[in-house]
């Protein structure tokens, strides 16, 4: 595969450095508003990281002196605005929405994903660009919020699906039915993050530092079968013995977890396969096609 | 549809303003047991609710000066004095447990509910009367028992779906699997609760200034879609993703999303519509009927 | 059925005592590595206590003294020397863990199960032997470590099913996808202890007295219907309403619930049977065949 170019955004700034993709949402003097353009730059680039071999951890952050990390959908022009024409046409069946396209392109990346969080959050702000993230770093001081039900919409971008996961049904009611505004510190948000730090300038660095020793320690086969597991894992004790078996089987007679047991022994880093390896049975699930078909010519 | 009328009720009082119908357990002579008319009169006053289009939010609490919230069933006859000879003629799977029936009522309302529970709490006067709700608000002096397996009988009212739901298996299994009593500030309950008040007293008002406010704030179409979503979501974020597209183009291009919006810029409450619009695909999910249909004549 | 005689272990010592089966981890000098004897004895002895009507209450620990609680598996010849020869011969599709395979026979044990975790504990240490147990005791000091994507291999012990089960999503992942070392107060993994411990000294002795109260006070039949409930419940409040409706039923009728009922009411300790009776209906839920049928002679 030719390399992909990050250079060609518009709305994100794109490093790689040592096996971390570290990208900034751009657009501080709009507050970090999440537009379509914005959209098809996450797209994009978590699409290109999912298969770009030397990148192994990615990291959304927002500039720590922007206004908000992002806050939410520009509604300027009401929230009808925000559909487009072609939809119209074919109606509501045809909607997918613009930030559950992010979210399963983030949640369905094979490489650790991290979002740090230096900065207010809100709507999509949260939904789409923290709840499908491995790990989420954030300021204490970020206001956190999911008004949805105060605008008179819907939650989107899969927050329905992901958030109780995340931290049960007992906060996701707390924040999604009161649409109120909290710290991270709350109780009813603070098992949502990896990590809560006092001052914004500290997010981003944490995060760095936790993404640059995974890049080296973590091996991407490893992530790959465990975030699979962690996502598509069996429906009882039984069947998930019967998909970690077999996970652990190929694993363990991979050049990956003979260098992790050797390099553990010999108390150096290890040195993990980049290329991903052909398995014949990753992934074990079915792919599910969200596309809308159209029935008019 | 004609106004329900809330004054024919034995076992609770009812109120009706600015949204909020506040249903208040008055049995406080009786330590709040629940008994068959109580569990009717819930049963009833949640159906209301649920159809009353002047009803935004449902909140059940106690006296705080009654010696409980609810201090379970009245067991001074033993268990099997709580079964009515009708399920005897049918055996074991007629019978349809009366916790249960009050906590799908209360589960299956589309408006918010809390629970402000400013006693102690035992048995269904936890499962019924506090899980399936929306948010629950307590007095941090209040006990929380649920001692099934103490007296020799099962779990009921959907607490093994709920509770694990709400909190996870680890916490239910320390709730469920010791039956021991617990205060609100212990780590294997708290985030049960929405909030924690140090005094009985304040557990209510504080209840009721969040409904008046979700009472204005909240669209009650926004809070029936929402509710959906939680409930009955998609099982992949793909799925997921296919539920919260309809449902936010629908609600976008609602009066509810525009007055959401235009008030939002405006710095005004909201008026949203109470009237349910009709919708082709809400409720989107199965109707599951659990009515016992006999087989004798 | 003749009694189990617990004394031919090899790996671990055991203990049956006023209702309580203590089976301690007897490979201190291995810092208790987990082989494949030990992995033999404890799908024995938890077998064994699954059937044994004298054992109400079973707990798994480790000498206080030992250095560690369970160090993980024994990989100083690399990871391949843990697959055994006749797994080759048909592929992976053959291989079942060693370590799910005593996570299926603990989860599935019908008695409370107790981890009394009184040392560091590492990989199967933390997987196998704490998360399929009920409710888990720790020493504050105890570090808990997952580091399966460090090592390149994959979480097993069906730990990427009981995990997010058992604390959420966001928790499991930090835990597994940084493959880190946490001590229990970590917000990561307080929730998944029922208690934290100042000194190792106190945990097998707090974890005692509550299995032999438990022991008492606890209706065997209502502790396997409460487990099965937890583990096998309905899909939705409507099938959970329908399965609890049963269990209540059946055991209202049985003479634990009568003398759960009539001790409370004298306030002494309950007698309950420990016979199990023949129910019609128990278990419900279908049993999952995990053995691998040989294709070749």
């Amino acid at each position: 595969m030719s390399l992909p170019d990050y250079s060609g955004f518009k709305e994100i700034k794109v490093q790689l450095d040592s096996g971390v993709l570290v990208v900034t949402i751009d657009r501080a003097t709009k507050r970090n508003t999440f537009i379509d353009a914005l959209g098809a730059d996450l797209k994009n680039v978590f699409e290109f990281a999912d298969k770009d071999e030397r990148v192994r951890v990615v990291i959304l952050t927002a500039e720590d002196t922007a206004p908000a990390y992002c806050s939410g959908a520009d509604i300027s022009g009401g929230w009808s605005g925000l559909f487009a024409k072609d939809d119209d046409e074919e109606g509501e069946l045809a909607h997918r929405d613009g930030g559950g396209q992010v979210s399963m392109v983030i949640y369905n990346c094979r490489k650790i994903t991290i979002a740090a969080v230096n900065g207010h959050a809100a709507g999509v702000g949260v939904t789409a660009l923290q709840l499908p993230f491995d790990l989420r770093f954030v300021w204490a001081g970020a206001k956190q919020s999911l008004p949805f039900i105060r605008r008179g919409i819907a939650p989107e971008a899969g927050s329905t699906y992901l958030l109780p996961r995340l931290i049960g049904h007992s906060r996701a009611n707390s924040l999604l039915l009161t649409g109120g505004t909290y710290l991270p510190n709350s109780p009813l948000l603070e098992n949502l993050y990896h990590e809560i730090l006092p001052t914004r300038e500290e997010v981003f660095p944490k995060a760095l530092a936790l993404a640059k020793e995974l890049a080296v320690h973590a091996s991407p086969k490893s992530v790959r079968y465990t975030k699979g597991l962690l996502q598509h894992g069996g429906e009882s004790i039984e069947e998930s013995h019967l998909l970690d078996s077999r996970a652990i089987r190929i694993l363990a007679a991979s050049p990956d977890a003979a260098e992790g047991a050797k390099s553990f022994f010999e108390r150096r880093p290890p040195q993990f396969e980049s290329k991903p390896s052909k398995d014949s049975w990753y992934p074990w699930w079915r792919s599910v096609d969200v596309k809308y078909r159209k029935t008019k010519l």
